[in-house]
């Protein structure tokens, strides 16, 4: 008997006292593991993610959350060679392995990324601006986003057992919630092995990812207000879970990501020696063969030009021709098997719907021949492709998981769309095109319908990375029928496992909550000139008053001759007298800001490295000669790089005039370094 | 028998075929007005409102919108007294009717600004910066809002007949959606005299607003995953909409935004004789009175330190004991009537429900004694202060729709936190202290179960406010209990409404699909400087590239001296040698943008007419003396101002060096005027 799956629960690996369920090889129906919870005690599950991992995950900033996950991105990929070695025993070829297991590895890179570049170094994220609640600038409001304190369930489909658990807690983790990871048994032996590597690099803190192999039953009992379940799975199950009282009443959030009908389309201004059409040819062959077909972004609806149907069907067909099926250990097969004979039996049965409004115009619906594999006991299936009957209804509602596509005629751009809605929302649609007016007039249309639209054309075809893959930093997910849900999309991802709050508060008690100086609130005049301050002594508020200096007429004709910024408006007075905006001669902005930093700047060299960048200038009043103008520096946020021995410094900079008016605003970006000593240097 | 109240229905004013039943004046038990909706064709509504009402919305840009927004607002601010004169049927005292019909035209204003301000004048929204999916740049990917090509049902409380329909209405126009609005029948009289005011305005187009007076019966089974629903009411009614099929299965997204129990937290830093004692004081009693305790934000639950808790009761009971209750027709009365007598029945048993764990510290259960008013038909009810006995859980659990709220003592910020948490989910809580820590520690420790946090001290009390006030500008809303919806929030509010997509493509044909110039994509150069160019003639794309300019050490040394900017790494050989960015002197960055303005400005009077600021500035590769710059500027953005004879023009610009290296990359931001006419000037 081949090996038991352990789930790791509450801090060690657990064993379930029965036999368990035998999962088989795709390909050669022998059995790789066996599966089964019985025993597991969920509720000590979610109990320890509450009380262990959640504390320990929101006590790390989001940067250290970061390093973490880079950290066990790196790990993984050392490894990577042996969840290949088991990967084949999903069926899956080389070319399957590398989405899911270097597309999962690459999605923890890319949230390790983002988390650095994206969020604060902090546990808190500020949404949007400050809102100004009076007119005093006594009463202000700002959006932050707090992690909940709850457990995140993750409950993932059979087709991608590593992919489909990291892409879920990349942003999950980042977000500062323990995660309990429950895959779908057919392929969760792949999974248990990827969560034995994370748990034995003792990377992620105790707590902060535990494993549930087997049934989920009774798991969602456990859950409340604060918790959320992320599915990814089939439409059905999707109602199910929707149904459970503890999120029709009791505040769990549910996350749906189903199977969809997803289309591609081509463009109506392609014509047969274009190569947007040798590009849409290979696109849904790849999305037909990829996986034999089982991905949720897979296109099973072919939206062409009625004029192009019979030379789209010719060449589908003739590239299917060439794909070779069988045992994915033969490296010369292109495609491999179905997860399982129960899964092949249901596409056989999707296959037999369709046929009712579509007929076969590729392929043998019984089953083709095979380079290579077990026929009998191999979960085997060659591509098949439809082709609908006018006014067809199965194509849109019914969904074979294997290598089967429909071909659709439509008539002019408003059917295309209307011919695409009819999947009732799905998680992606493609466009082969290369007219401008059609990628507008299509994209726009199938926008409201789609989670991701992907416009291909002889530009992008070299880099694009394909209708069918999901991408970190593009939201993954669609309306309606595709679930309703929102995965990655970089920050956005993270986002939806925390809480959006407004609050509104005095500009020192926001500025107390945030961590970040917001205007209005108290400014911190210190002995010391800010920019001699190292980053360890810098503190929020800390602030330079300057004193004045008159913008002469002299100053601005003397900029304009340097710079070559002759504009009317700071030369001509006539000229300057008739716009509406000045009436009169003006200084340039750019002097404005120039002379300000000369006024702010603190000479010799000290922790202040560099000016990086200005955020959000505006010119609020104009300067003209004769004008007084001022500047007030205040440390607005400091965001110490964990990778360098400098951090980021973001000033609040407010020019005034002789009469107090704000001239210009702005953000000043510098870096500081974390410690100086000045005698040193 | 007085009016039976009709519904506006597909273009027209629907009259049920039957009596209907009674609505009562709250305090004199009148019959104001009947209802009913039979033989009302509610298919008929969302056909009208998809077919004719969101097409022609969906025509208008947001610019568009916010102006008949605005217009709209206007003209309810003109026949505002009629609405004040029938609110006051509702048992709302002129205090009340403040905030239902003056906030509801300000929550218009404030939409119409925003949507001015804050989105761009088309109908397409960018969500996010560009995404560079592959790393020759020919591949990138954008997110993008659009509208829904749906209907949004919008069905409110009875408590807020005005506001709960406009606070609704601004953000589904300003995102492209029709409206049809379901009011509560007890005070659907008021909101049929402010739909019948809109629609007699005829300032919205026909079909983007329909009104169902009456029983909602069957609307929900007309709806589809295009369509919304926001509910605002009992959680009851809620799980009731949760689980119809089109919400389960079909796709239909629900918002919910159901009353809560909501908390006051004395901070543990305030003392009797502080401010923030009195503010807090206030504001519970406040909360408590204001529409008699009907708001769905109301203070339900008072947390306030052991040791404080004697004193704050007998504060609160001498300040309710000045409450007077009667008849809102009466100036002097300060509080007026339940909205009918069933509703004052509910209360009644939930201050039943209170009782098994808390005590009436003031006020009389069974009613105390009227200023003015009929206590047999008017559905009054004195103010009821309960404490909670230790251990109590029916404070958390049981909302008293009404003049009622309970005091809870903690011990310890954490238990205050805890107390708060357990209402499972809330609207809003409140904090009155003038600690920065304690309000960092609470707001932080109550923000994830809370839409909405106020600190209430000395410095903001003057402009706040208040606990239970909405404001447009903030999302509105709460996790759980509270019903996991989100209204309101600016903008936010208006993106719900919409769906996000990741778009694709390469930057040519995004450029196509967006009307926003994208990095990568084609620039057109053109004869004519586009500085010379009006709003009407210029083109997304229009570019100047400049010639270069040498950058000598002399340049650098008089923008030094010129304007005070002495930093060491632009004047110091030595010391900028040994800066770890920089080894060496380099220019200053203010230079270069300087520099660059002189290098692409157009300098005659022309059609542009200011810069009026720069965003995202980054410098990226530090400028030696010798280097030589050159500058391309391409126009990326046009937004046309609708009440200006100028608009605004976003241009990208990027300044290189001699070897192509991208220097310093920002957008600067002009006003354009909209025709030019050289000659004449």
């Amino acid at each position: 008997m081949s090996t038991l799956l352990e789930s790791y629960a509450a801090g060690r690996w657990f064993r379930a006292a029965d036999e368990g369920e035998p999962l088989l090889d795709a390909a050669t129906g022998e059995e790789v593991a066996r599966i089964s919870s019985r025993g597991l005690d969920v509720g000590a599950m979610v109990a320890y993610a509450r009380r262990t991992g959640g504390p320990a995950v929101r006590a790390l900033t989001f940067h250290e959350r970061a390093a973490l996950l880079k950290a066990l991105a790196k790990h993984l990929l050392k490894r990577k060679e042996e969840l290949y070695a088991l990967s084949v025993r999903t069926g899956a070829t080389s070319r399957d392995t590398a989405i899911d297991v270097d597309g999962g590895i690459g999605t923890l890179f890319s949230y390790a990324s983002k988390g650095v570049r994206e969020l604060p170094n902090d546990t808190v994220f500020l949404d949007g601006g400050l809102e100004r609640l009076g007119k005093g600038g006594t009463f202000v409001g700002q959006h932050l986003y707090t992690s909940r304190p709850g457990v995140a369930v993750q409950i993932n489909a059979f087709n991608f057992p590593v992919w489909g658990m990291l892409e879920k807690l990349a942003p999950a983790f980042l977000a500062g919630l323990p995660s309990i990871v429950k895959p779908a048994s057919q392929t969760a032996y792949l999974t248990e092995l990827a969560v034995r590597m994370i748990i034995e690099s003792g990377i992620l803190p105790e707590g902060a990812l535990q494993l549930l192999a087997g049934s989920a039953g009774g798991l969602l009992d456990e859950l409340t207000v604060q918790d959320s379940v992320a599915f990814t799975g089939s439409a059905h199950t999707a109602g199910i879970l929707r149904r459970h009282p503890n999120v029709l009443d009791g505040g769990v959030v549910l996350g749906v990501e189903a199977d969809s009908l997803n289309c591609s389309v081509l463009g109506p201004d392609v014509r047969a020696d274009d190569p947007e059409f040798d590009l849409f040819i290979k696109g849904v062959v790849t999305e037909m063969t990829v996986k034999a077909g089982q991905k949720c972004t897979a296109i099973r609806r072919v939206l062409v030009p009625s004029a192009m149907a019979g030379q789209v069907e010719e060449a589908l067909a003739a590239r299917l021709a060439k794909v070779s099926v069988g045992d994915p250990r033969n490296p010369d097969v292109r495609m491999g098997a179905l997860a399982g004979l129960a899964q092949r039996e249901e596409v056989r049965k999707a296959v037999e719907a369709l046929r009712a409004s579509a007929d076969v115009v590729y392929g043998e619906p019984a089953g083709g021949a095979l380079l290579d594999g077990d026929a009998t006991r191999g979960a085997f299936m060659t591509p098949l492709l439809l082709r609908a009957r006018p006014g067809a209804t199965e194509p849109h509602d019914v969904e074979p998981f294997g290598p089967v596509s429909t071909v659709l005629a439509y008539d002019g751009l408003d059917e295309a769309v209307a011919l695409a809605a009819r999947g009732r929302g799905s998680l992606v649609a493609s466009v082969a095109t290369h007219d401008p007016e059609v990628a507008r007039s299509v994209v726009l249309g199938l926008a409201p319908w789609h989670g991701r639209v992907l416009v291909l054309d002889r530009d992008d075809a070299k880099e694009s990375t394909g209708h069918g893959s999901p991408l970190p930093v593009l939201v993954h997910g669609g309306p309606g029928r595709a679930g309703g849900g929102e995965e990655l999309g970089g920050i956005r991802g993270v986002l939806h496992h925390m809480q959006r709050t407004a609050v509104q508060a005095s500009p020192d008690l926001l500025t107390a909550v945030t961590g970040r100086w917001t205007t209005g609130a108290a400014r911190a005049a210190s002995d010391v000139h800010p920019f001699r301050k190292s980053l360890a002594e810098l503190r929020i508020g800390d602030t330079i008053a300057s004193a004045p200096r008159t913008v002469t007429r002299e100053d601005i004709e003397r900029f304009a001759e340097f710079t070559g910024d002759t504009f009317y408006a700071h030369t001509d007075p006539e000229a300057a007298a008739r716009n509406p905006l000045f009436g009169g001669i003006v200084a340039h902005g750019y002097l404005v800001v120039s002379l300000a930093a000369g006024l702010f700047v603190d000479p010799a060299p000290g922790p202040v490295l560099a000016n990086f960048g200005v955020d959000a200038l505006r010119f609020l009043t104009p300067v003209k000669a004769g004008d007084g103008i001022a500047v007030t520096l205040t440390v607005k946020q400091i965001t110490p790089r964990s990778n360098a021995d400098y951090g980021e410094v973001r000033w609040d900079a407010v020019v005034t005039n002789q009469e107090g008016q704000p001239v210009a605003t702005y953000d000043v970006l510098t870096l500081v370094a974390k410690t100086w000593d000045g005698d040193a240097r």
